[in-house]
């Protein structure tokens, strides 16, 4: 009997659970789903005989330590920076550990241990990080291991609307995941490198620069560079790289839109605001424009931006920033003000449907003088608000990885992100038989 | 015999070390000048027979200790973040306390026991702030005795060349204080309010949004946004005024140039890049141009921000930024390589003479239904490299206030801004007749 401890009963372990649960008897496996809050772990279960709900306190060190010393693995699916905790929880206690975030370097720092008491330790297992460094890294070391040299490599990924819930939104998005992430997005300077060129980003500039990116199932994309691509070339293998951009996908048009809120200093967190009562929605769009008692709200926004087309007003319309209804927050920074107006506008509604789009751009010369274009995409849809593409995407890799180093088909030992094709090999496989895959074409030209 | 500890001669001591030992022995006045570095003390004190040098390392807080008993006053001289230390010493030593840079919140912890020790701490009393708080509460005090109601306040200072220095350089800037100010200004949103209005300008608006001050003698400024002048309106007795801007002087036409190098994203400090080793000063700014083979730098630049002009082109070739000559720093934030490069451009020469300027516009409603527009001008030149207008302007207020104080013709308890006009009443009388004085323009008209 393998007992399986998750940490974290939000809305995000629900396909994880699920996953982990339909053969749990028949794996002979027990299932502990702890949560600060019980009843939502008990919500979960749904009352499958192979789980049990508990309560935790994180900050607990010795009631977690008696948690994790049950368990024979221990998957975290707490909020990021409580990770740390989990880690050295299960470090302490011996046990393996599986998250879907980012290997921060205080995970680093528990490698030696890791390694010395001989565990598995496996972070960025979800849908970014995750799938795109599984399904990069498959592409990559197949070029290389046909003696290939990659010359480019982009990847960009979106979590957005299936096409089929977009029509009711000019903006075409609805916030699918953490609203603070969207409205923040882009804050620190983009780097990557094209052609040879450094490249840097700054803010101000990062929603206009941005790249069109197609797929021919569901059309026309613009990608916006992520914060550090640089630091990919090494954990891909590729440090000579001339070429490597990853990027975030919206839908085409979305980027010129949002860069006015961005360009008037809506999203920014720098500072906070302690507005009067009286405060409205358009007063909040005025203090963002020069004083210019002559023009009207609408009409300076044309004269500061003068880009701004009929198009786009429309959508600044549609979110209520020219309307003088009351401001629903007064005091925060202009960026949590305007958090709180999207999420008014941006909900999903109970017949939306989410998707999540991945594509990679990979260009490698033969030693036979030829060009390889590939391109790799995903497309997945959302089922409804549980099982949304996104709850999807992230959760199954991880419950992918989880069952498989239970089954013993993963079977490496140490700190480790899912880059190695011991990991990816298989998990990509019964992603592929769950419905999460990729669909990949090749373009052979002549090199130059 | 009263004994002054000035503690710190750097650049910024010369003028107020000279003040105080003119008459020092005429007043029965002793001053002890105290510095890491002895020899810079004795530098500055030219043998004087009432000066005395003395090392000091500020972190031994025992020295520090036994160096401030022995004062009468204490004024610190040191870095900002180093004043706390001083001032603590001070206030358990049972001594007064100067200084030139702003109250922090550290400092106000200490009020209670400077209030019970009977003791007078003054900060912000050199030139932005000092001068800027004085002049202003004169013109403010004026009005509001009189009965008149200021409906208006903005405030503007700068510290540039003066004109006949001025012709070398198509910027019309070199630096005459502390460079990675400069480089790093504006940073931090703008907060002000105008005719009611609310206005927050973030920072890649902030060198577009700028109105023009023009002084009768040198002719027309930029003047840009200060961070917060909101904070003012509680300073300066101004809760209710409907406009107030503080705001900062470059040269007119600086700004929109300026603005090029923020657009592009040379003035961010919140990364770091690591540059190979032959990257030019050409490529450094390619590096923040979008991808294009088929362009010149110089090219992209217009294409990207298309309202440069030729005259703004030949600024940004002036400082090099077109060349293919070594970058002078491969490793830090575009910010820290950017002031490098500008270093070594906007050095000031020996024959350089640098000028501090100061504007305060004023509009008062009288019961009797006029208006008074009331402008009052500072305009300093400097005298060489040593006696600058800015070593003048930041030097002397403080000097003004430690005679004053010791004369006992300033008798406040308590720690203090100049804001007080126990204070600005005699400190600017003594700034007058050392050369530093505003002209005064009122013009009326009858109220609409």
């Amino acid at each position: 009997m393998k007992k399986i401890l998750i940490i974290g009963a939000g809305k995000s372990s629900k396909v994880l659970v699920d996953f982990l649960l339909k053969d749990a008897q028949a794996k002979n496996r027990k299932l502990i789903l702890a949560d600060m809050d019980v009843y939502e772990a008990e919500k979960k279960l749904e009352g499958h005989p192979a789980g049990t709900a508990t309560g935790i306190d994180i900050h607990d060190s010795e009631k977690l330590g008696k948690l994790v010393q049950q368990a024979d693995i221990v998957v975290s699916m707490v909020p990021a920076f409580l990770h740390p905790l989990v880690a050295k929880a299960s470090v302490k206690e011996g046990k393996h550990f599986f998250s879907a975030s980012y290997e921060s370097p205080e995970m680093r720092t528990l490698a030696t241990e890791i390694d010395r008491k001989g565990l598995f330790f496996l972070n960025e297992c979800g849908l970014d990080p995750g799938i795109d460094h599984m399904s990069a890294m498959k592409l990559i070391d197949a070029e290389t291991t046909a003696g290939n040299n990659i010359v480019l490599f982009k990847s960009y990924c979106g979590g957005l609307l299936s096409p089929e819930s977009e029509s009711d939104n000019p903006w075409r998005y609805k916030f699918t995941w953490n609203p603070r992430n969207v409205v923040l997005a882009g804050q620190s300077t983009s780097r990557f490198i094209r052609n040879g060129r450094y490249k840097f980003i700054p803010y101000h500039m990062l929603f206009r620069r941005t790249d069109l990116v197609t797929f021919k199932t569901v059309g026309e994309f613009d990608g916006y560079a992520n914060r550090d691509s640089l630091n990919y070339r090494k954990v891909y293998g590729l440090e000579d790289i001339p070429t490597i951009i990853r990027g975030t996908l919206r839908r085409a048009g979305f980027c010129k839109s949002w860069d006015v809120l961005v360009q008037l200093g809506l999203t920014d967190n720098s500072f906070e605001v302690d507005l009067p009562r009286d405060f409205t929605m358009r007063m909040f769009t005025n203090s963002f424009l020069p004083y210019d008692p002559a023009h009207r709200v609408e009409e300076k926004i044309k004269r500061l931006l003068p880009w701004v087309d009929a198009v786009i007003m429309e959508k600044l319309a549609w979110l209520g920033l020219f309307d003088d209804t009351p401001l629903p927050l007064l005091k925060g920074s202009p960026a949590e003000i305007l958090q709180i107006i999207l999420e008014d506008k941006w909900k999903l509604s109970p017949y939306d449907k989410d998707m999540v789009v991945m594509q990679h751009q990979l260009e490698a010369d033969t030693p036979a003088g030829e060009k390889r274009n590939i391109t790799s995409s995903m497309v997945i849809k959302g089922e409804n608000l549980e099982y949304t593409a996104m709850a999807k995407t992230v959760g199954l890799p991880l419950a992918a990885a989880v069952d498989l180093f239970l089954e013993g088909e993963i079977q490496l030992k140490g700190l480790h992100l899912p880059i190695r094709n011991e990991i990816y090999v298989p998990v990509l496989k019964l992603l592929a038989s769950n419905g999460i895959h990729f669909e990949e074409e090749v373009v052979l030209s002549k090199n130059q």
